[in-house]
C-alpha cells in the first residue's frame, strides 16, 4: 500500500560479528529467511512489510538482555514482537535491525490468587492467561479483540470492550520487568495495589511501544469472576439515539461491564455472514456483571434508559448460551465486515472523545464516509467515548486509499478539537506520529523526546516510532 | 527533631537581580519574612523547618512560568507549595530558593458534568471541589484525610479511604497543565477517558513531587453520587481476625467503597476523646455505595464474612446521621490519638503490601511497637493493603525518635520483602529516598535519574527530593 514512509532509509548492513554472536547464543532460534523476516516486519496495519535483518526467538529475560547488549554495542536497532496484532505499523523495521520475538516466552511465572495478581512472561496471551487461571475463580478482563500477548498489550496500552468497567492496561498493570536500552534488567514496580514510590516507571513503559525498553514480564491485576453476568441488545432508529442512550447510562453511573455500538452497515454484514435477522439499524450490546439481583437491576435500568431513546426490541438474557447468541453479532463483526468487499483490506481507525461529544463525532464521521462513497462500518466501545471506523479499500487503488486516509485525518482532527485523543487504544506506531504532535503540541512532544533521549540515547529501541528523534 | 539532613548545604545567596525581577512582577505577593519562610519550609513531617529565601503567591500558570524562567536563568531552586499537608519533608527548601505557593490559584476552570470531568487550578482543595460540584449530582472521591490541594494530591499520587473502590490520583487524573523546568507550559493529556497517544506524560508528573515540573492545573474524573450509601462497623477479638475478614471481602469481589481498620489503641483514644463506648478491640469500618438494594446486599454479605472471622456487634446504617455516628471513630481518630500523649508529635509511617501479607505485616509491626514500649496506634486503608503506624514521640528525646525511626525502617523493609512498597500514598520526599533505592534497585533508580536529568537538567525543581542527583 502507498504510504509516505522512507523504507529503511537509515539502514546499515548488519555487522557480521553481531550475527555470529547472536547465532552462537540463539542457534536455531535465529532466522534470516525472507519469509520469517517479512512476517516480522509487518503487522495488521495497511503498510507493506519492512523486514528486519534477522529474527530471534527469546526464551528468557536474560536472553533478551544479552541480545540487547550485543545490538547496543553495534548500534543496531531492536524491535520487540509479540503476537503481531498491532494496527499502526508498530513492528515495521524502518532501519532494519533485529526483531526479538517474545511469543515463546509464554510461561506463567506466578499466580497469586489470594492477592488477585498474576505475573507472566511477555509472550503469554490474554486467552492463555484466562485459561490458566480459570479454576482460581478469577479472570483478567482486558479484551482488545485479538488474542494479543500481555507484553504487546502493555506496550501499546491496549484496552477494548471491558475497559468501561475495568479500565485499560494503564490501570491493570502493576509492575513490569523491562530490559533497558543498555541491556540492564529493571523491575518497575511491586505487587502492592497502590504506591507513591517515586516516578511511575510502570506507566512510563506502558504505552511506550518498545521505544524505551523491552517488556519481558508483566504483573497484572485479576478480578473475581462475577457471581452473575447478563447481556442485553437493542436497536435504535438512528446512531444519535443509540449514543445518547449510552451517554445517559454512563452519566447515571450504571456500572456496565461492556457497551458496544455497531452501526447499520455492521449489522447488515453480520446478518449476511451469520444468517441473523437483526433489524438493520444501529445496535447496542450490553454486558452486566454483579450479583444475581444486581445484574437484573442494571438490565432493567438500562432498558428504561434505552426506551427513552426510542430503542426497539430490548432483549436480555443471563444463561451463557443465550448471552452468546445475543453477542454473536459483535464477536463476528470484524470477519463479517471483511466479507462486505472480499479481496479488499480494512483500514481501521481509532479515536476517543469526551463522551458528551461522542454522538457528534460519530455522526460527522459517518456523513464523511457517506459523502466519499466508502464501504465502511463504525464499531465503538462507546461507554468510553472510543470508536473505530473500518473502511474496506482496494490496497492497489491509491486514490481510494488516499480518500480513506483523508477521512481518518478529519476524524482524528475533530477528536483532537473536542479535547479527545488521536488514539484510544491502538497506539501511535508509525501512522499517528503527526497526530501526536497535533494533539500534544511541540513543547509536550519535546518532553517526550527528552525521555526518549534519556532512556535510549543511541536510538536503537524500535527507532522511528511514536516521536521523531 | 534530629534528622540526618544536611541543611542548606548547597545553598547560595539569592541573586539581587532575581529578587528585584520577582518583586516587580509579584509585588506584595513576594515575601521574605522569617515567619512566612519558615511556614513554607515545613510540612507535617517531623523535620525542623528549612526555609526558602523567599515565597511568592502565584495567581496563574503564566505567572508560574515567568517565575520559573527567572529562577532558571539564575540557577535558583523552585519548590511548589500547596496546602502544606505532606508528611515526608516534601517542601523543605534544602538548598534555599523560591517557594511558589499555589494556594491562591483556587479557581474552578471548567466542570463538564456531562463528561464526568472537572478542570481546576492546582490550589483548589478537594473539599472546595466537592462543594463546587455538589449540585451536579457528582463527586470527587479521593480523600487523603487532610483538605489537600488537588495539585499537591497529584504531585504526591495521594489516595486515602476511598481508593479501594475508586483508585488513587494515578487513576483519577486525566490531564495536567505543567510548567517545565525551563518555564514552558505543557498539557499532558486530554479529557478523553482513555488514550494510547504516546508516553504517559500525565502519570510521569503524577507522583513526581515537584521534581520534574510544577503542576498548575488538574483535570480529574468525577463520579455520580451513589443512589444509596450504607455504613457498617464491627469489632474483632484481635487484629488478625479483622484483617482476614477484609482479605476475604476483597477476594470475593465485594465492591466496598471504604474499609478502614483501627487498632485497639486507636479505639481507646477515640473512646476517651469522644466519650464513646466502643469495645476496646480492633475495629473495622465499612462504607458501601450502590443502589438501595445493592448496598443492603453488600452489607449483608460483609456481615456474613465478618461473622466467620469472629466479629462482635456488627452494626449497619443507611441514614446519614446514623452513618456519621458509626464513622465518628474514624473521622476524629488522628486528633484523638494526639491526645494520648499531649505535647508530643506523631511520626506517621506508611507502607502497602499485597493483601495476603497484610495480617502478618500489621502483626509484626504491632509486636515491634509493643517491644519498644511505644505509644502508638495502627490505622489502615486495609482494602488496599495500606496501613499507617502513628507513633507519639517527644521530639526532643533523640533516643525515642531514633527508636520510632528504627520501627519504621523495619516495617518498610518487611513491606519491601513482601513485594510491597515503601509508601502507599505519602510519597518519598526527603525521608524515604533510601527506601526507594531498596525497593527499586540501583538500575531502576538510574532510569528515574535519567528522567530527572532529562526534564530538569539544572536540578532546580525541588532539588534533593525522591532521588539523589
Amino acid at each position: 500500500m502507498n504510504h509516505p514512509v522512507q523504507p529503511n532509509a537509515l539502514k546499515k548492513p548488519l555487522p557480521e560479528a553481531l550475527t555470529s554472536a547472536l547465532k552462537s547464543i540463539f542457534g536455531g532460534r535465529l532466522f534470516t529467511t525472507q519469509a520469517m523476516r517479512e512476517h516480522h516486519g509487518s503487522d495488521e496495519s495497511s503498510y507493506d512489510p519492512m523486514p528486519p535483518d534477522a529474527v530471534i526467538f527469546a526464551h528468557s529475560t536474560d536472553e533478551v538482555a544479552t541480545a540487547v547488549k550485543l545490538c547496543s554495542s553495534h548500534d543496531v536497532p531492536i524491535i520487540p514482537y509479540g503476537a503481531g496484532t498491532s494496527l499502526e505499523g508498530h513492528v515495521l523495521a524502518l532501519q532494519g535491525g533485529i526483531t526479538i520475538d517474545l511469543s515463546q516466552m509464554n510461561r506463567m511465572i506466578a499466580v497469586h490468587a489470594e492477592d488477585l495478581t498474576a505475573t507472566v512472561q511477555a509472550g503469554v496471551t490474554r486467552k492463555q492467561l484466562n485459561l490458566e487461571i480459570k479454576d482460581s475463580g478469577l479472570f483478567f478482563p482486558i479484551d482488545p479483540g485479538a488474542d494479543a500477548s500481555l507484553g504487546g498489550m502493555a506496550a501499546t496500552r491496549a484496552s477494548g470492550t471491558n475497559a468501561v468497567r475495568y479500565g485499560t492496561m494503564r490501570e491493570n498493570v502493576l509492575a513490569l520487568t523491562v530490559v533497558t536500552s543498555d541491556g540492564r534488567v529493571i523491575k518497575t514496580g511491586t505487587r502492592a495495589k497502590k504506591s507513591s514510590a517515586g516516578y511511575d516507571l510502570t506507566r512510563i513503559f506502558v504505552g511506550s511501544e518498545g521505544t524505551l525498553g523491552i517488556i519481558t514480564e508483566v504483573t497484572v491485576r485479576l478480578y473475581p469472576q462475577p457471581e452473575a453476568i447478563s447481556a442485553a441488545v437493542c436497536s435504535f432508529p438512528n446512531a444519535s439515539d443509540a449514543v445518547n442512550a449510552v451517554i445517559q447510562t454512563i452519566q447515571m453511573g450504571v456500572p456496565v461491564a461492556r457497551v458496544e455500538f455497531l452501526d447499520e452497515n455492521g449489522v447488515k454484514a453480520i446478518n449476511a455472514h451469520d444468517k441473523l435477522g437483526l433489524p438493520e439499524k444501529p445496535l447496542l450490546l450490553f454486558e452486566f456483571h454483579g450479583s444475581e439481583h444486581g445484574v437484573k437491576e442494571q438490565a432493567e435500568l438500562v432498558q428504561e434508559i434505552t426506551a427513552e431513546h426510542n430503542a426497539i426490541g430490548f432483549e436480555w438474557a443471563t444463561r451463557p448460551e443465550d448471552r452468546s447468541r445475543l453477542w454473536a453479532a459483535r464477536h463476528n463483526a470484524y470477519f463479517a465486515l471483511l466479507q462486505m468487499r472480499p479481496g479488499h483490506r480494512s483500514i481501521t481507525t481509532d479515536c476517543c472523545v469526551p463522551i458528551s461529544r461522542l454522538a457528534e463525532s460519530i455522526l460527522e464521521t459517518k456523513a464523511d464516509c457517506e459523502r466519499n462513497g466508502m464501504v465502511y462500518s463504525i464499531i465503538g466501545h462507546v461507554g468510553d467515548g472510543n470508536f473505530h471506523v473500518l473502511m474496506l479499500v482496494d490496497p492497489h487503488d491509491a486514490s481510494e486509499v488516499a480518500k480513506a486516509e483523508a477521512i481518518n485525518n478529519r476524524m482524528v482532527s475533530r477528536a483532537i478539537e473536542m479535547d479527545g485523543t488521536c488514539t484510544g487504544e491502538h497506539g501511535v506506531g508509525l501512522h499517528k506520529m503527526d497526530f501526536l504532535v497535533q494533539e500534544h503540541g511541540e513543547d509536550a512532544i519535546d518532553t517526550m523526546r527528552g525521555i526518549k533521549h534519556a532512556l535510549d540515547p543511541k536510538n536503537i529501541m524500535n527507532p522511528g516510532k511514536i516521536i521523531r528523534w
